[in-house]
């Protein structure tokens, strides 16, 4: 027996007033995803290792929690390996099965199984637990929640223009009217490494690009200058010049490249469709947004604040065109978008958008001076509960200042008082814990407008 | 790559539409658990193993699963203890967390750890996964959803009243009006057994005592006969001639046992607040409740159909003494009860008391005839789902039929009609899908009213 239980490092116990505020913001979400068609669905914790390594490189097939078989099966552990070093060989022979890493590869593998029920295009969402074996550190945790909606089997831009509305009308309904959506096009990168000429090296060339608002353009074009020889300097600095590189600029540049022409429409539809003036925060363009690029095919969207530029993005998401191939399921467009659940906590703090009611555990506290008098009211208790009033029954029968010091921790609203003097009188007291005030009311009337 | 790609045996993917069952009796529990005074609070599904291992006895510390260490850790891995096959020692020295295996050991480490921040008595729900590596069967799975209320620290009998009168309360929303609750005490079993002289063995007795539904009267008092020695038969046959083994009549017999005296007394009490005529379903002493006697030490519950007997009950709870002395910390009363969601689950199936609009995964379909069509009616497409109207949009212009054949397979309730013939006469159609009816309104006069 330990003598100072605790949970493991890297994960969480949620107190009362923490999880009713993580569970406001969740339902908002679940709310307004409902509201725009998308239905709920829940994956196993558990999956075939099968199912999850390979898929998210290297460094996430180690960081993948493995489940240890169980019973005899443990016997067929690979000793040579384990002796030789090959601990990926080892950890083959005693585990079959993982801790979901995302909630990405296993709506491709729900997809592939359940296609025959489904029908498509399939808008779900998912609000669930991830596993990673990171190092546990300030902020950065083994087990957190994620909150995905996207559209599987559709490649319509129209699902791009509602993901945006969506994230505007959930992110309004938090309290947020200053965030930027921005945005870009996979096909759009594309175009402009071509228009300079970039055989090779995609990504690199958009790590470069990515660190624009760091370290500001002459670095980056002395970095591009630097590592790739075959570029045009001379379309780089025309390209450059362009010190805003806003979305009429590029279309303008790119106005003869075939690679970037599907890019450039489908960012122009969500333009003509939403515009800043449209939304509560602001939609941007932004050429230098990269986000996990071997991963996404077209749009690319990202969600950050600007008044806390350091805490990263809110949320993200894109386009791929690939993803159930994984599972054999060819030819299957997808479009998502996540909500960072817990730096959307944390901005809601800072920015003090809970509503004040989420500190209380219960609105209505009753008094106990015995069974007797709780039996004689507990039809009103029953009603007051009916109508949705989160009412706690004091247990003991002790004295009032610890009854009244248990509801005010706990933020209660009214106290109900019922002893025998009210029980002779026939009659009730409502005290307004808030106000400090109390009202009498006639045993005979009892209703709940009497808290009104 | 796997060909076939499918979720591990004994893991359940859900679809929408059993999810949304699923979450129609949580959202139910949630809201009356929280009218009752409960918190939510959630615990992580990792705990360390020294928490969770020997507390569910061995059968129990085989089926919790276990996580392989990561990285270089698993190097410490004891070779020689698989060899010789300790498999307990082998899987220590590759292992520090598993899976949570119930949500009572985690209450039991959470109470502990942070007894300084909470108030108690502490009124907790909690509704989470666990794992259990059982060999998966039809109807048994390895990670299942439990839905507890427990409070801890207080042992007044009101929380007994009000933990029944909560059962009554969810059972009903859910539709139940046939169900038993089912009730005893740990301390009149104990009374039993000494009035009939038993001294060892205490919990084989209840066992046999256990069987009376099944195996009758005659097969009881034999059994009992065989297995036990020291038993006063005259007194086992005058206790058994009691044909109803009620409370009166057990009352009266263990009217002088100071051990069994508490135990009346907690379900006098019960039965003074509580009748089956108070409640919707029905509230009854039975002797032979027994559930998992060397946890519970005073009342004890369980719920069951009179519909359907076979499938065993639907929730059980009771009172225990001494739970979070498992962590170091005395003198800590516990009750509380748990639902059984599959179960409830099955029998709600079964009795079809689930509503229709759950089948739905949207109510309006927008049928789509181009990007600036839907544009045009955005603002009514809005006010749709700020009124909690689920909305879909045709994210393609297709032939109508195929679209209409989407919002028939999701059960949607109405199609909203605005192409080109609707723009050049400022109106917008609404088809009742359900009737098959339609109506023609004003594009200037919006508003969700049209919908009724």
């Amino acid at each position: 027996m330990s003598n100072t239980p605790s949970n493991p490092k890297g994960t969480r116990d949620f107190l009362p007033s923490e999880l009713s505020k993580r569970n406001f913001i969740i339902d908002i979400l679940k709310k307004n995803f409902k509201n725009f068609g998308f239905s709920e669905i829940e994956t196993p914790a558990l999956e075939k290792t099968s199912t999850l390594l390979g898929k998210y490189g290297n460094e996430g097939d180690r960081l993948v929690f493995k489940i240890l078989n169980s019973g005899e099966k443990v016997k067929k552990a690979d000793i040579i390996a384990l002796k030789s070093n090959d601990l990926k060989s080892f950890t083959k022979s005693v585990s079959e099965k993982g801790l979901r890493y995302d909630l990405t590869v296993p709506l491709a593998r729900y997809v592939a199984q359940h296609q025959n029920s489904l029908t498509f295009p399939f808008k779900r969402f998912q609000i669930q637990s991830v596993w990673r074996a990171d190092r546990p550190q300030h902020g950065r945790f083994q087990e957190f929640t994620q909150c995905d909606a996207d559209v599987v089997g559709n490649n319509s831009i129209v699902q791009e223009i509602e993901l945006i509305k969506l994230y505007d009308k959930i992110f309004s309904e938090l309290g947020f009217d200053d965030l930027v959506f921005k945005i870009n096009h996979r096909l759009i990168l594309k175009g402009i490494a071509d228009y300079l000429g970039l055989k090779t090296n995609l990504n690199e060339f958009i790590s470069i690009i990515d660190k624009l608002d760091k370290i500001g353009l002459d670095s980056v074009v002395n970095k591009i200058k630097e590592k790739f020889k075959d570029v045009s300097f001379s379309k780089l600095e025309n390209l450059l010049k362009n010190k805003t590189l806003n979305f009429e600029n590029i279309s303008l540049l790119l106005n003869d490249s075939l690679l970037a022409k599907k890019g450039i429409e489908d960012l122009k539809s969500v333009f003509d469709f939403i515009s800043s003036k449209s939304i509560n925060n602001e939609i941007r363009f932004d050429l230098t947004l990269a986000r996990g690029l071997n991963y996404y095919t077209g749009t690319i969207i990202e969600v950050v604040s600007k008044s806390n530029t350091s805490l990263g993005s809110l949320g993200g998401g894109g386009r791929y065109d690939d993803l159930t191939s994984l599972f054999n399921m060819k030819n299957t467009s997808g479009v998502g978008i996540s909500f960072g659940l817990d730096r959307i906590f944390i901005l809601m703090e800072e920015k003090k958008l809970f509503p004040y009611y989420l500190k209380n555990s219960f609105d209505i506290i009753i008094i106990n001076f015995g069974i007797k008098y709780l039996k004689e009211i507990y039809s009103f208790i029953d009603l007051l509960r009916n109508e949705n009033n989160k009412v706690l029954i004091f247990p003991d029968k002790v004295k009032l200042n610890k009854q009244f010091s248990y509801a005010n921790k706990h933020n209660a609203e009214y106290a109900i008082i019922f002893g025998e003097n009210e029980f002779n009188n026939k009659e009730i007291i409502i005290k307004n814990m808030i106000k400090g005030t109390q009202s009498v009311h006639d045993l005979k009337d009892l209703n709940t407008n009497i808290l009104k």
